[in-house]
């Protein structure tokens, strides 16, 4: 009984709320409607058919509507298809009702003309914050920021505090640290909801405030404000300009979507698919989005097959030489994604910022050989086996050690480089470096059957 | 000046430490350490040689060494050299000091004996709270809560409640979010430490409780605790067992831990690495670790080749099909891999549970159509105009086509019957479906090689 409890209070009846909107009983869906979680409002919204969902903001204030769109995670192009169907006025009040973050990445995806008349009907106040948090550029500090912060002075007593607290809580995004600013809006420390629970009411705040305050820099990385948010524990950061003034604050989750977001996107970039996040799309938009990724690897495969043309002539006195092939390019890939996910790892998580890298260069070198040398035996010994070629077997097995360190090697220089180049490291996919590997591996191989070509039809 | 400032705040002087360490000037190392974050405490122990270590817990007392060691992230093995160098008695108070939670994670390393010796001469209280939360088993809501939460009753007023906050605020793991139970402890409603300060003291709790409170079983895996708590925007979440009684908490800080460790668990199974998070290893203990795939992936290989000894004879006879190898088995390996990449998040991320996975299939087979058509038609024509071959251009560009159909299928489905058997689709690593691929893509090139042969030597 008591567990069939918990499921109806967790379990929302969604067919209920459906019917009512169809029964256009506006007092019965508002009831259930508004009685629902934002995301869960959301999620309801969003599997809507376009004409129920013009049903559901005639029945909902600019207000309730905002929630919804704070925790609606819809694609680019469906933000724009909902909100043009509103009344402009409808939608620039609903825009200036959600927390200013969020109402940004809205306006992020739409065009200039369009944030334009939106802000020009919009309530003064809020059209300025937006407009302040729209100059930020994408990925930064200053775009996943918000402005709502409360922020009180050094000789304020904790009563006084106390008291601006009650009066921001019901518009500021977060309550659980007041930040304390100097008298030209400088970031001097900081004091948790905690700290003044347990504090006099007659005590100053810059008594018991923290002056090791944390913050990061306006256009800082927001995969470096996430890592920072998730080693010490901090629910909220404050985020200052050069000279320390304090911006705006960045909340514990603004960071878990960037978390969530930078994972897919490493993920998706090792598997060559930009964007996997979508699944409500046909087989012609998955196609678009893997096609080009193919038709790139394509050509590569291409360049590879041009190389192995001029060993044809090879290829042609020892057949038995091609039935090895996708052994070792497979092995070269294998290895060199595994070093590649290691250093991409690292620089995502930054354990490899503090340490040299040619520390790192010299490991991959180190387990190559190792690996290079184990696997390498042990190839030589089932072609061996298996072939009764004690040449044919050297020839693998050398190939496979050679191709094991120098494809480790590429695994772990690429990303490198292309870190020190300030490009993404991630895009250097999987596939990307296995191709790469291919190519070296069976030069490595059919080269060294040409030269030895002799030992091998002898 | 001022950001020199910002700096100096932020960048701590290790060197300073260290030095005051080296001298063995106790009172400076103790003033100018413990006004550290704990965050940054950890960093600077866990970097220390193991004699210097040694020195650090002489000098701190175990409630403070309790906090560098919530914040460590230190391999199994470190964790057990740390705590063996302490007396047992120093060992066993400071994990009676750390949030329980914590010393639930490091005892899980250690072996029954050790835990039990460890409980028995800890502090009672301490003791008890440990052992309920060793029970849960690993990955589960349980194995990640904690038990001091803060709970209330719904018949006290508001100025009752404020009054067991500030009591119980200094040793509960978050104060913003009280628990509302029932005689019989079960929940019942939560309120956030925000409405609590906006609300009047004579209220009652009940009048402002929010009774519609998410929670998890205390069975459920982390991964979906964390996917509640990101979605919701909880800053905790309540672990109840069956019957609705309240047994811990959930924080947020624990949930980012765990939304790190899974998605660099996803990643680094899709590069076939077990545990890429630990840089400061040498060559032979990264060997290890990717050791094992390789030898499978080895061994898989040789399927291959075993497989394509069976092709000698064509390839004997139309050396130039050799060439096309690569390409054939690349354009195989990476749709598949895309194809892997797009399921696996999709189940990982619970976008996939609410959608039928028979439609996945479906757009899947859509897909591969389509990618496999275009790049099949390029293929063909590329060919063509390089070998001046028809025959040889319609045979790679057919098994481009059969190969990426089949090979973006297998992509799909292999994660899909491994969450039907309840094993972690994850596993499914790139590499692995890569090579499954090669024998497929192979098995149609080379058969429709062996079939047609008339065409291509004619």
């Amino acid at each position: 009984m008591a567990e069939k409890n918990i499921e109806r209070k967790q379990h929302i009846d969604f067919n209920l709320l459906f019917e009512s909107l169809q029964n256009e009983d506006i007092g019965k869906f508002r009831e259930e409607f508004l009685e629902l979680h934002p995301y869960d409002q959301a999620s309801f919204f969003k599997d809507l058919d376009k004409e129920i969902q013009t049903k559901v903001y005639h029945y909902l204030s600019p207000e309730e509507m905002a929630g919804i769109f704070e925790n609606i995670e819809i694609e680019d192009e469906d933000y724009k298809e909902v909100l043009s169907q509103m009344t402009p006025t409808y939608a620039a009040e609903m825009l200036a009702n959600m927390h200013a973050d969020d109402a940004v990445d809205v306006l992020n995806e739409l065009s200039k003309d369009q944030v334009a008349s939106y802000l020009a009907i919009m309530d003064n106040e809020a059209a300025q914050e937006i407009k302040e948090l729209l100059h930020y550029e994408e990925y930064t500090a200053g775009s996943i920021m918000t402005t709502e912060f409360i922020s009180i002075a050094a000789n304020q007593t904790i009563r006084s505090a106390m008291y601006i607290l009650k009066r921001e809580a019901p518009t500021a995004e977060t309550i659980y640290y007041l930040f304390v600013v100097d008298d030209e809006k400088r970031l001097v420390g900081v004091i948790s909801l905690r700290d003044l629970i347990v504090s006099d009411d007659d005590q100053m705040v810059e008594e018991i405030m923290n002056e090791r305050v944390y913050s990061v820099g306006v256009g800082e990385d927001q995969e470096e404000v996430a890592r920072k948010m998730k080693d010490y524990n901090f629910l909220a950061l404050p985020v200052v300009d050069f000279q320390n003034h304090l911006l705006g604050i960045i909340t514990v989750d603004d960071v878990m979507d960037v978390m969530e977001e930078e994972a897919s996107d490493d993920y998706s970039k090792l598997a060559a698919v930009s964007g996997i996040d979508s699944f409500d799309r046909g087989p012609l938009s998955a196609a678009r989005k893997r096609l080009p990724w193919l038709i790139i690897l394509l050509f590569l495969g291409m360049i590879t097959a041009n190389l192995m043309g001029r060993f044809e002539q090879t290829l042609d006195q020892v057949a038995i030489l091609a039935v090895f092939i996708p052994l070792i390019a497979g092995m070269a890939g294998n290895t060199g994604t595994q070093a590649l996910a290691v250093a991409v790892r690292g620089l995502a998580t930054g354990d490899l910022e503090k340490e040299e890298k040619s520390k790192l260069v010299v490991r991959e070198a180190g387990t190559g050989l190792i690996t290079g040398t184990t696997c390498g035996m042990l190839v030589m010994i089932i072609v061996y086996l298996w072939k009764g070629d004690i040449f044919l077997g050297m020839l693998v097995g050398i190939s496979i050690l050679l191709t094991l360190i120098v494809a480790t090697l590429a695994g772990a220089l690429v990303p490198l480089i292309m870190h020190r180049l300030k490009v993404d490291p991630a895009v250097a996919s999987g596939p990307f470096i296995t191709t790469v590997n291919d190519i070296i591996s069976l030069l490595i191989y059919l080269g060294m059957a040409t030269i030895f070509m002799g030992y091998l039809i002898g």
